[in-house]
């Protein structure tokens, strides 16, 4: 068997430590005689994981007592409609601040259950940086304030966190989509209302949504919400009231295990900023590469660069490809390509990108 | 290692073979250096297990060419919101066949977006029988007639297919609940309008939902219906709109290979009609336990029963728990005990059951 080097923006690499011990497990989880994908929901090993995993996933992120931590399905696309279905409650508004692909399709979704403002968008840049927050145009009394904290796909990331305290705003609360750099860097959790993130980044399988919300923000729910999506029947029946995706969460669980044994999320951002570091100055230095986002809201996580040349890109692919580095094609709304750097793949894979680019660049240049 | 006889309701037994399968790919598909759940949903090694899932489901189930397969999130319990969001387009009333825990829950959920008609109802029978179709008093211009043709917890079965055209009113679309005997045994998809199911009894894994829709019943959704959630735009992105749970369709796609290898459908059901027949006729001659289902609406799935002396209940439990017998205890709505026999469930694990239950009897008698 050889692994490649597998930069998917998601669903993306996960660690070869926690696919062993998944793989060991299959067919018998600690002597249980049963495989986790067998277990009911309900009996007392599965729930035994399920709270070892929110423990995990609590510690590391140094969530508060008064935020709740939903498992969750539908992925975060479908939060775009379960957020406002769960927090428009009584006001007529909910803010948003549009800094790429996902925001804007998050604002759309929220236009069918309230009235948006767009609070601030980086559109002008051709989604190419994060406006300052001294710019954010919020309306008088809106049920929250919508972000997106990474652009997955134009790889801009917020270089602060939104805190509105520091716009005199602390009462509305923030919401932040995380999905694709949930647990790479250390927040505040506490600087938000909810969190969430679809699992397929940085934290295992796809088809399970992590929703960390605030106590004081369930129970608000609009009558035509989903009882399967209402974040106060979901909590009070400890992600349960539906059959939660047991194996996914069994994963996340692993991969939370192992962070905890790379040192936590201090330490792992120690790691992404020496990756994200190692392709950035490459790119800077290069003339025959280049990324186009300000450098303050660079990613550490989504990377996208461009072939000054590109009538050289199909060769890159190919290229790369036959080298055993996989999924740089950049998506096709930005075009060029993009290495997803998560907490899964190690400098060793960073290391392996830039030797070979610097090759391919001096075979073509 | 020494597997046990899961008798789980759900998520439940897996056949040996596929959480082998399963396991030995887990860091490397078929070569790709990635494992299943660490590929790109768009890349052609994930776009090609899901077309191959799909068709052997299309094959196992002949799903006419007007019938699309979705793979969506949520399970059964959110689907309870969303077929109404989904199928009540310009009518005013939807009506239901009330059997037993859930179809009694599907059509309270209902009540959120139409009005609800109790077209038939086995609730004075406590839900142990199935009405007659001639009993069903559908209203005069339904969106559709709801019904859930096995009933897992209270153990009853649809002893025929839901054929409005038996009543004249073939024009009105039949909606199943099929999560707990999809697959078990033959039926006549063109029969339904839609057809669903969550995987976790017999397709695979917690956190796939399976949807099986006509296409003229596609692109009726209500306004506030979330965009992840509308089978017409599920169905046109190739249920790819949003991130699906691919490594929970994997598996399912394993199963169904498993269930080709069996011999497909009918086969499995001759198999499941001994398994079922082996421990009725068991509880049938016996004086200790007893079944309460009628006769005719008895579930080939989900078997619960009774000790006569329910004071042995928890001895029952931790004997057989003891004799590696596990996940008997019935619902907490209905008491006793249950054993689901889905189809991964070897006959001869219905005859352990059965050896073990003389035995017990016999000593406690």
């Amino acid at each position: 068997m050889s692994r490649v080097w597998n930069f998917s923006a998601g669903p993306a690499v996960l660690p070869e430590e926690v696919l062993r011990q998944a793989a060991g497990e299959m067919l018998d989880w600690h002597g249980s005689g049963m495989g986790v994908m067998e277990m009911s929901h309900r009996g007392k090993e599965f729930t035994a994981i399920a709270a070892q995993t929110e423990a995990d996933l609590r510690e590391l992120l140094a969530v508060p007592a008064h935020y709740r931590i939903l498992f969750m399905q539908g992925g975060a696309i479908a939060e775009n409609a379960i957020i406002p279905l769960n927090l428009i409650g009584d006001k007529r508004v909910a803010d948003y601040v549009v800094t790429g692909s996902w925001s804007q399709k998050s604002q759309k979704e929220a236009r069918k259950y309230a009235e948006v403002n767009i609070a601030a968008s980086s559109e002008a840049s051709g989604f190419t940086t994060v406006p300052a927050m001294a710019e954010w145009k919020l309306s008088p009394d809106p049920a929250y304030v919508f972000t997106c904290t990474n652009e997955t796909i134009g790889g801009v990331e917020y270089p602060f966190e939104p805190d509105l305290a520091q716009l005199g705003r602390g009462e509305v609360p923030v919401v932040a989509d995380m999905s694709s750099h949930i647990l790479s860097r250390v927040i505040d959790v506490s600087k938000y209302g909810l969190i969430f993130g679809g699992a397929q980044k940085n934290i295992g399988p796809a088809g399970l949504t992590i929703v960390i919300v605030r106590e004081d923000l369930l129970g608000r729910a609009m009558a035509h919400c989903p009882s399967a999506f209402d974040y106060r029947t979901v909590a009070d029946n400890g992600s349960m009231y539906n059959t939660p995706p047991t194996y996914a969460i069994y994963v996340a669980g692993l991969v939370f295990q192992w962070l905890k044994r790379q040192g936590g999320v201090a330490a792992i951002e120690a790691q992404n900023i020496a990756k994200a570091k190692l392709l950035y100055d490459f790119l800077d230095r290069s003339d025959f590469y280049e990324n186009r986002v300000d450098p303050a809201c660079r990613s550490r996580m989504n990377v996208p660069f461009f072939l000054k040349d590109g009538a050289l890109d199909e060769a890159f692919l190919a290229e790369s490809k036959a080298a055993g580095l996989v999924q740089l094609k950049g998506h096709k709304s930005v075009g060029g390509m993009r290495a997803s750097i998560y907490n899964a793949m190690p400098l060793a894979g960073v290391q392996a990108l830039v030797d070979f680019m610097r090759d391919f660049a001096a075979r073509k240049a």
